[in-house]
Formats: structure tokens, C-alpha cells, sequence
């Protein structure tokens, strides 16, 4: 049976954190047995809205590039890439430019939506505008037909598919694939605060890279049922981040079931479930850190690992470049 | 003294014609004895309005190599290439548009001005309103200092110099060549028909690749002065087109200035005035149309002529846009 070829990433804008694990990390190391995957680190997407602050952007390749890795995904089975080092994504996106209209970029949801929060001061810049079309570019190259996203991001792959359709159809050829868009099943990590998503901005984070005190400051922090003031007084155990992060990381189910219910009968302090909570995150983030710490130390390693995978990925796209090129008769060989 | 750089070029949309010739192709031969020149075969602009014909745009290629070539402008004094095959253009123009704003592109004179004349009917392609992104990546790839341009282009010129302004500002760098627009001082060449401007889907144009009979019934069918229904009568010579063509083309400006006379006094007719024309516009198009068919020949040296030029030209970019990630820090070597 052929393997499903997936295409993810993350922009390279901060480190990763417990969200991106629950949301795409872990995901990843289990599809790198059985997909071909490619992990891009986008800086170039991250560009669309950090033009300002380039170098930002290029100190955070090498942290999400080592996230990554310290969570298991594994360079031998995963091609990890700079998406600026394959430069087929520009050409192709500028192809693609030509089959969307105008009006057709300028109503699309999830931008719409990202423009808002991001409320830009100078205006919009065109490249964020554009940058459905580039995502585009980002899976068909490389033939994905997999894409792993969150609900809010549905629109982006409806865009691609739209584009795979226009392309195939006025060019009378199957050189584009369709792409399927697979929301995870787990429910979205809260914040520390409580808020619906883990942001940067929001400074509700618990990052990969954080060290057990660290952990330990900001779970001692965290938000939980404001209405349990006693410890005898019951609790809620749905909608409070504690026993949410509990769920997506404690390993033992069995005893994590028994205290919810004490929690939620009465009689169990919000401090008791906050150190459980410290110790199973640290447990999982120990192993995390050791491999974090062993890679950072090998730069030349790491920068091998970009450029071999920039390198496998550029060649991929290159191909699907020329049969993209040869549908459109751009052929000047002779 | 340092060269003048410019770039210069044409869309691959159809053959040449006159206009092109007296508007920039004479222009070109001049000013590849004293400047950088740069001619860009606009494959990549020529498809944001042909993108579903990307067939014609393909064997438009050849022919306007062809008319360049048969003019006079010479491959070993001009670097003439294909747009498409100088990839480093379409990552330029991706980092440009995160620095022009939405709003900025949508309000660009000439482009809107061009839509309205093409009247997109699917609605207006994206490609076509990022265009002056593009343009802006094309000029600042070869540093030209100096890209001849009509009146209504001015607009496309200030928008590469805003580019220009906000990239070295932003960086902190002087990588980015500001660009003057000149303006050709000579008359735009009316159409046969006596409108403004030649233009290959108002069939009044006359090529450089017109056959001398088809030349002679061009001319003979010309627009003239519409009140100078008798011989006897007083001709009208401002703005009659055929006194503009040989305003343009005839090298005898005394026996022209005579001829003026005469017919402004009455007693000359149209017909021997349309008479000298064709002869004049035969004895300019032979040579041309020799070139033409010595080139026409060889497929091979013409490929060979795009390749190197190509070549050339992307690793002129290529430098440039090395440049321009190193002010963006985006090198990722070690």
C-alpha cells in the first residue's frame, strides 16, 4: 500500500510548548513509522508577520528544530527543513497566484480571523494576505496528501484543494494531488491561565525547553476551579486546566480517575493535584531535556541535519516543479 | 564613471510592432554601447493575465527573442532572458510583499487602470494585483539604477523605489539600488487606425515581422486626415498618422518637411503620401526582416542565447539575493 505523505510544521516565532505537543508533537512521532513526513520549520511564514524582526525568526529555527527532536521526532524518518532553503516554494506559489482571485484571498476565514487578533498598526502586510496560496505551494510540492490542523486552519487546506483543482483541470493534468485535512481527536491544551490556547503573547505557557523549577513555578500558578476555596468543599474537574493537562500526561489512568473523584466530592486540595501534576510533567519533560541537552551541544550536528533535509526536500519539490512547469508548456529546453 | 544599470523588457504576449520599436527597441540598441542592459522576456508577468494560455505565452518566447535580436539588440552586448528561469525573482518578490501593505497594492494607479481595461471576467487574479511586488523584485535583482518606462508605468516604478526605501531602512543596509524612470522623449506611435496607442487586440498594429505586401496594405488602409477628401484640399499633418510613422521612420528630413508643406496647402494626395511611407517602412523593416530569417534558422543558437542569458542573469540575482538575506540574517550556514 502507498504511504500517506504528510507535510506539517511550525513557525519558527518562540519555542514549543505542551500545547504543541499535545496538538502536533506527539502526533508526529507516531506517523513517522508509517507516513512519509516532512516537518517544515517556516520561516518564511513566519516572515508574513515578523518582517520587522528577521532575526527573531532565525534564532528560533534552531530551538524548534531541537523541540522537535528532544520530543522524538527523529531526523532518519522525519525530513526536517528550512522552508526558505527550497526555493521551488516561491516559484510555485507565484504560479498558483494567477488561479485565486483577489476577492477570493481577501474573504478567506481563518485570515480574516488572524487579522484581527494580530490587529497589524501599519496595515496588513500584502505577504500575510498572500499566504494561503504559499501553503499551497508548502504541500503540493512535496504531494502531501495529509495535512495534520487545527479546526481553525480548515479553510487554508479548502484553499489548496481548490487551488489542486483549478491547476489540474485548466492544465489537463493530475500533477497536483488533493489534500486531506485531519483534525486530532484530543482536545485542545488551555493555557496555565485558563484560556482556551497556550500563546506566547499570553504568557499562559509551559514550554519543552522550561527546567523542573520552572515547571514547578508555573503548575503551583495555574488556574483551577475558582469556586473550590476550601479543600474540603468539592471541585470541578472539567473545564480546570490542572486535570486537563493530567489527562494528556499522566500515564496512570487508574489512580488519575480515583482523584478526580475525591477532588470533585470534597476533601482534596488544589496543592495535592498541582504536585502530581508537577511530577508527571517533569517525568515526561526529564527524558525531553536530556536529549535537548545532549543535541545542543552539537551545533554541527544540528546544522547537518537542516541542510541534508533542506537539501532531500528541495529535490522532491524540484520534481514536482518540473512536471508543475511541464503542464504548463514552460518547457524552454530546445 | 560608473555604468548605468537597466533593466528593460517585453511580455511574450505576441509579436512586436512598430510601436514597441520606436516606444523602446531603438532605445535599447543605443543603450547597450554605454550600460549594463538587462532585457527580461516577461514569461512570469505575461501569465498573472494568460495563465489559462500558457501555451502562447510559451511560443510568444521565441518571437520576441526574434524581434530583439532582428532589431539590432545584440545577445553579447545585452543579457537577454527568461523571467521564469531566474528563480531567485520569485523569493525576492516574497519577501517584498511582506513589506508593502494590502491596501497599498490595491490602490496602485496603473494597476487598476489595467484592470479596467483587460475587464477580468472571473475576477482579478491575485498574480495580477501583487504584480508591481514582482516588478520590484525584477529591477532591485539586477541593481538597475534606470528602467525606461511609459508615463502610465510611473506608478510601478515608485512602488519598487517604496520597496527600495523600506527594505534598506528596515535592515539597516544599502543592498537595494533605488531605480530612476525615464520616460522616452518621442511621441507614442498611434495605431493604423489613428488611436492613441498600437495595441495587438485593436488589429492596428503594424509588426516587426510584417511581410513587405502586408506592410503596404496596412498602410494603404491607415487612418489619415478625414476632412482631406480631394487632392486640392488643405491636409491636416498634427496628429495624421501617417506623418507620425514617417516623423518616426523616414531618415529624410528635408524632403519630409517639404512634403508637410504641401500637403498642409492642398494638392498632394494621401495615396502618394502613403506611397513614401511604405517605402520608407520597407527600407527600415528589410535589414530587420534579414536578421530575422538568418536567426529564424538556427533554434539552436537562439535556445543557447536564453540559456546563457539566463544563466547569467540568475547568478546576478543570485548574488543579490545573498545580500539580502544576510540583511534579513536569514543565513543559515553554521
Amino acid at each position: 500500500m502507498k504511504k500517506r505523505v504528510i507535510l506539517t510544521g511550525d513557525r519558527p516565532t518562540g519555542c514549543l510548548h505542551l500545547g504543541h505537543y499535545v496538538g502536533s508533537l506527539k502526533n508526529r512521532v507516531l506517523l513517522q513509522e508509517e507516513a512519509v513526513q516532512f516537518v517544515m520549520v517556516a520561516d518564511v511564514q513566519a516572515l508574513t508577520d515578523h518582517a520587522h524582526v528577521p532575526h527573531l525568526v532565525r534564532q528560533n529555527v534552531l530551538e524548534v528544530l531541537l523541540d522537535n527532536i528532544a520530543v522524538g521526532v527523529d531526523p532518519k524518518k522525519t525530513t526536517i527543513f528550512i522552508q526558505s532553503l527550497v526555493p521551488e516554494l516561491f516559484e510555485l506559489a507565484f504560479y498558483y497566484l494567477n488561479l485565486v482571485t483577489w476577492n477570493r484571498l481577501q474573504h478567506n476565514p481563518t485570515v480574516k480571523q488572524e487579522i484581527k487578533q494580530k490587529g497589524f498598526k501599519e496595515g496588513v502586510p500584502a505577504g500575510f494576505i498572500v499566504y494561503p496560496v504559499s501553503q499551497a505551494a508548502d504541500i503540493t510540492a512535496f504531494k502531501a496528501d495529509l495535512v495534520p490542523v487545527g479546526e481553525d486552519q480548515l479553510p487554508m487546506i479548502e484553499q489548496t484543494n481548490e487551488i489542486v483543482r483549478k491547476f489540474n483541470q485548466l492544465y489537463h493534468t493530475d500533477v497536483l494531488v488533493p489534500v486531506e485535512a485531519r483534525v486530532p481527536k484530543v482536545a485542545r491544551l488551555p493555557g496555565t491561565d485558563g484560556k482556551a490556547k497556550m500563546g506566547k503573547s499570553l504568557g499562559n505557557c509551559i514550554y519543552l525547553s522550561d527546567d523542573p523549577d520552572t515547571v514547578a513555578k508555573k503548575v503551583r500558578g495555574m488556574y483551577t476551579d475558582p469556586n473550590h476555596l476550601r479543600v474540603e468543599d468539592p471541585g470541578q474537574v472539567e473545564g480546570n486546566p490542572v486535570f486537563t493537562y493530567l489527562d494528556a500526561f499522566d500515564p496512570d489512568v487508574e489512580s488519575l480517575a480515583e482523584i478526580k473523584a475525591h477532588y470533585a466530592r470534597g476533601g482534596l486540595g488544589d496543592s495535592v493535584v498541582k504536585k502530581r501534576l508537577i511530577e508527571v510533567l517533569n517525568a515526561f519533560l526529564d527524558p525531553v531535556r536530556q536529549r535537548r541537552a545532549l543535541w545542543s551541544q552539537d551545533l554541527s550536528a544540528l546544522h547537518a541535519i537542516l541542510k541534508e533535509g533542506s537539501l532531500h526536500a528541495s529535490s522532491v519539490a524540484k520534481k514536482t516543479l518540473q512536471e508543475v512547469r511541464a503542464a504548463m508548456h514552460l518547457n524552454y529546453d530546445g
